[in-house]
This record gives C-alpha cells, structure tokens and sequence, in this order.
C-alpha cells in the first residue's frame, strides 16, 4: 500500500521512469514486505525554473564554487 | 479549512471537475463541519506514463489476468 | 485510481472520517467514473499551531473583524 | 534542510518565482536557522480549472458577494 | 535532485526504512542518473484510520471477498 | 491563493514557526502579489528517522566527510 510520489527534473525518458519504477518496486516490496500490486508509484517533472536551492532556480546561472 | 488534493488520470473535463468540487464540498461540510468557503480542491492531472502500479507505468501495456 | 488527500484540523472522529471517506468516495465514482475500489482517501491531521493564515498560526488569537 | 512547495495559479513570471525564492529562503535562515544551501523550493503552478473554493472552479464566473 | 515521498502504513521498523532509503536511492541513481547525494527520501507513517480504499478505513473490518 | 508547504526537521518551536510565518506570508505578497489572508502555510514536522539522504537515514552518524 505505499504511495511513492517523486519530484524530479523534467527530462527523463519514459524508459528511465520504467526502470526506476521497476526496480523501486522490487526494493519496496523486499525492505518493507507487502505484495508488488499495492505499490503506486507517482512523477512529477519539475522545470528548472519552478525549483530553487539557496535561493536560486536552477534555470539560473550558479556562481561557480572556489 | 480542509484542503482537498486529488490526483487523478489526465482526460477528465472540466464539467466533471466542476461536479466533482461541488459535490465533495458538499461532502466534507456534511460529514466534517465548517463552512464550504472553507474548502479547497486542488486537481493534479498525471500521465499514464507517470503512474505506476505495480512496477508498470500505465501507459505499458498490462498483461491479462489469467 | 484518483488518490484523495485531505489535510484537516485535528479533532475530527474516526466516524466523521468514515462519513467522510464513503461519501466522498461515492462522489469521485458518480462524477469522474472507475470503480470505488480504485480511489484511495489519506487524512492529515493539522495542529492549529502547524497551520497559518494571513500569517498568523491558528493557534493564536486572532483580532477580531471590525 | 526544510523543503517547501508552494502551489500557485500559473502565470507568475520566472522573475516574480526567482524574488520569491530569494525572499522566502532568506526568512526560512533568519526564523528557522540552517544554512540556505539546505532550503528547496518547488513551485506547482495550478490552472484556474484545476483549483476549486467554496465548490467552486476559480475559471468559473464567481456570484457577486451582496 | 529527486525528491521521494512516501506514504506508508505505520509500524515498518528504522530498519526497514533504512533498507529502503539505501535501495531505492541506488535503484534511483541507477536510472535516473544524478549523484546518490542528491537523492531525498521522506516517510510519512499513517494510521490505518487515515487511510481509505474503496470507501472503507484500513481500521475497519472489510468484508470476505467471495 | 499560495498554498505553502514546509517539511522541516521536528523541533523548531511555535515562536519559531510564527516568525516565519509571518515573515513568508510578507515576502510572499510582496514577490507573487495577491493578499495576505490568501496565503496558508502548513508545517509538516519530519522526524530525522524518517527523512533520507544520500541513502541514509539523518538519525544514523554520517560519516566524516575527508
């Protein structure tokens, strides 16, 4: 009965979300039991510009690190 | 002051939205109080290809029950 | 297949959230179609101190309305 | 550390999003501490369609309040 | 930079969280790609009494499948 | 009509917690524009136990970094 929900940045493939969904599946199922059915799993592509990290959006220039 | 996310399959039109909001209003005032002005309904439409169950993205073809 | 999530006040009765969960079950099939069994409902349950509006936590007195 | 989503009606621009970061991971330092390299922001720009109040689609006409 | 939320019933034990967090952050860098330190993971436990499928809290008796 | 998420590590305090609300509410008016009554802001305390990264749990010791 998990619900996994990921946010994550837009740009992958359908073929990368199969794999992820897969393989994170399988992990649920071993590290926290139930059947592989009651899993849900959820993708939210975020754009770069609608997520910020120290006050940046990544869609930004970020100052390189010295 | 409930506020009320629904994600759902992507494909729905506004005028079941529009029946759905008012009738789950209705809902939660009769069941948990407070006024309708208090609700909010928020709708999160997801691709097949983002929904997941059981380690298969519903844009995949499903295997038949057997 | 909608997922429901329901942030709320605490204090509501494990009646008022079966109350809740039938009805508005009920609703999501007469309005957006699929089966009952595919909808899941999740309830958070909100301290008023975890909660603001107009940037005042609801559990703090609030000036009253002129 | 603190992750923040906001959900808002679309149309604000990338620079109204980029001075709302800034501001908002500032004031998370100064209130909650940490550091503003450990403060993520996700912005989910909802749809007028796809957000209801009081029952009611915010792209439908809303009565006059008397 | 994917951020992973889920849902789950509560009474999994921290080693079972442990064991998920540490697979399902490999699974992701496997198919996703990024770096294992950008990966989050946050675990909300909910009651059997918060969680409903098909119209009936988890908390209640369900009735024999025939 | 932003609504606000925090999911922030348990222990900040209400004072701490009023003082961001308030301080977010202002910087959300100023930067997104709208009223301030139309800002909610919700607070999702999160245990370290319950919050990965990097694929371990915050309330395991973290290697030193070299």
């Amino acid at each position: 009965m998990p619900t996994i929900r990921v946010e994550l940045f837009e740009g992958r493939t359908a073929e990368q979300k199969r794999a992820f969904a897969k393989a994170v599946t399988e992990a649920t199922v071993q590290t926290l039991g139930g059947s592989a059915d009651s899993v849900d799993i959820l993708f939210f592509d975020v754009k770069p510009q609608d997520w910020a990290t120290g006050g940046m959006l990544w869609s930004d220039p970020r100052p390189a690190k010295s």
